[in-house]
């Protein structure tokens, strides 16, 4: 399923170096020497710790892969770069979780105030060096921050969404409510914009990137199932973060939407309770009960399947939106990326 | 104090009327058709909530005294509306505040999850309209998010400044070092920034702005010493939240500054201790002492006279940036804020 001419390992490759670049290029926009130690640190800090840098990726790759260079989308990646870390923080603030990328959360660490406000500084920050970016016209900087913009929204829309579902114990939601939250919440800032912006730093446009979109969300989506997925399978070591997270949070994953569609009635009446009842209530011994349930019922097998059934889709997309273009080293990758997104254990 | 050709009552007026057109504009941002009841709802919120609408009225009759039009500030005057919006929303969380602008703050209304994200919507939501707008050239939007991003970030480094001196409970804190953080945390976005956007939206440049920024700056700390002051001095009817929060938070106030440095070696015991403990353990009683202590000591006294000596130098500032500017209700508005600022009840 890794694409034609790209093994798994060269896409791991590929997103290393990328990686080791974007944490080079952010070091250099949140070490200011100013020197707010309630700040500077904070801002610096999930930036810095091991990640995939899977959204600059994307974007350098579309940009070379359309006929731009990556001198042009530095910038621009470093600003997906920082939101998505501005998220995290207040992600990790809104699911009051313990671990990130291996180490204890910002909130965890300096107090919610501070974590707060740090995240906010990073969403800002994000901005900064795409708007004084002298490579870049007016004219372009507008274009992006045009689509950072709505990006962003729909992100906050779709996180709005889920935790409005855990908030209210909303238990009738559908695999099609969530492929259309998680369109809102991960597929556009993870995967759309950052082939979006590639493009229109390549061509200077933004028409006709429908199908580039369409591949977009879909390769979102499979990376969006695998995660869930990995919530359950990984381990501290492997993935950073504390396992059956998403089940102690009682989060609309693929697997529990199965179950709950699919439980027999004395398993729904019991998860109907432990799903109505607050995160800091829920026992160890009830997370094991839930995973069980899933096993039996099928819903992890479910939702590998459901995802590869999106992933056959995301490659078609990519198919139907590079068509055109030249190959390359940076068309391969992105074909090879539907692959990564369906196999990758980190 | 209030400028030559306008009264107290005049400023309110002007006030009172930008506050009406603001939330007018607001409401066709913010109301959206999309419908996410975890979201719309709670951005909607805060900017409908009765305000002063100060930031949008500074920028519209700066950028009027200074030649420029009122439309082609409206999606600007919109952003910097919105962005307070989302700074009251985070600034409520952090400070678990329990009343904004008369009603319970967002996140006792929909818990602490929803609420930073909604703050999080605000934020971004608030370049949307000036990046669309049309009447805006691609150069003067980017000028214009320039100085956004550099204005958004100076006052959250100020804000994580003020939030650090409170969590490490420190002691040493000066009226200088005070001036300093309100410069960051307060004056960029509320006097500083509406000034500079409004001329810049005027004259289609950002080059000779330095006087208009002192007057700024200078206008902002009046306004953020009455600020700390009616704390003190207001109520719940007249000021939409809980009088005494800031002696509660144990808020480095040029009050608070003043009573560190000249209470006598017994009530500095008590004090050191009564900072020491978490805002949870500090009783009505104890804040009650605290305000005696003040009282006694000067400090309210101390910092009205501050404030009187800020004032007059940014009237003299006033009169130094618009030496050359023709006279007009707007320019006799910006300088009858001066003395709006030391005397508003509200």
């Amino acid at each position: 399923m890794t694409g034609p001419g790209i093994s798994q390992r060269d896409v791991e490759d590929v997103l290393t170096g990328y990686g080791d670049l974007v944490r080079e290029l952010i070091a250099r926009v949140v070490r200011r020497p100013s020197g707010n130690p309630w700040l500077d640190d904070l801002v610096a800090d999930y930036p810095q710790r091991p990640g995939k840098a899977l959204r600059p990726a994307i974007m350098f790759a579309a940009c070379q892969a359309l006929g731009g260079t990556a001198e042009d989308c530095v910038t621009a990646a470093v600003s997906i770069e920082l939101l998505h870390n501005a998220f995290l923080v207040h992600d990790d603030v809104e699911d009051d979780s313990e671990l990130r990328r291996g180490s204890p959360t910002l909130h965890r660490l300096h107090g919610m105030p501070l974590a707060v406000n740090a995240g906010d500084g990073l969403a800002l920050l994000a901005l900064e060096p795409m708007v004084h970016d002298a490579r870049l016209s007016h004219r372009l900087v507008r274009l992006l921050s045009e689509e950072f913009v709505t990006m962003a929204h729909r992100t906050i829309d779709g996180q709005a969404t889920e935790l409005g579902w855990r908030q209210d114990a909303r238990l009738s939601v559908t695999p099609d409510d969530y492929l259309e939250m998680i369109g809102r919440k991960s597929c556009w800032y993870t995967t759309i914009y950052p082939l979006r912006a590639g493009a229109i730093i390549a061509t200077r446009s933004n028409s006709r990137l429908g199908e580039l979109s369409r591949f977009g969300y879909l390769l979102g989506a499979a990376f969006q199932i695998r995660d869930d997925l990995l919530d359950l399978l990984g381990s501290v070591e492997q993935f950073g973060k504390q396992p059956y997270g998403d089940l102690r949070e009682g989060k609309r994953t693929l697997m529990l939407i199965h179950l709950l569609r699919s439980a027999p009635p004395s398993d729904r009446a019991w998860l109907v309770d432990y799903l109505s009842r607050p995160r800091a209530d829920r026992t160890d011994a009830e997370v094991s009960t839930l995973l069980g349930m899933m096993n039996s019922a099928g819903s992890i097998e479910f939702a590998i399947e459901y995802g590869r059934g999106i992933g056959a889709a995301a490659y078609e997309a990519f198919e139907a939106a590079f068509r055109s273009v030249p190959a390359s080293s940076h068309r391969a990758f992105l074909g090879g990326l539907v692959g990564y997104m369906l196999e990758r254990n980190v």
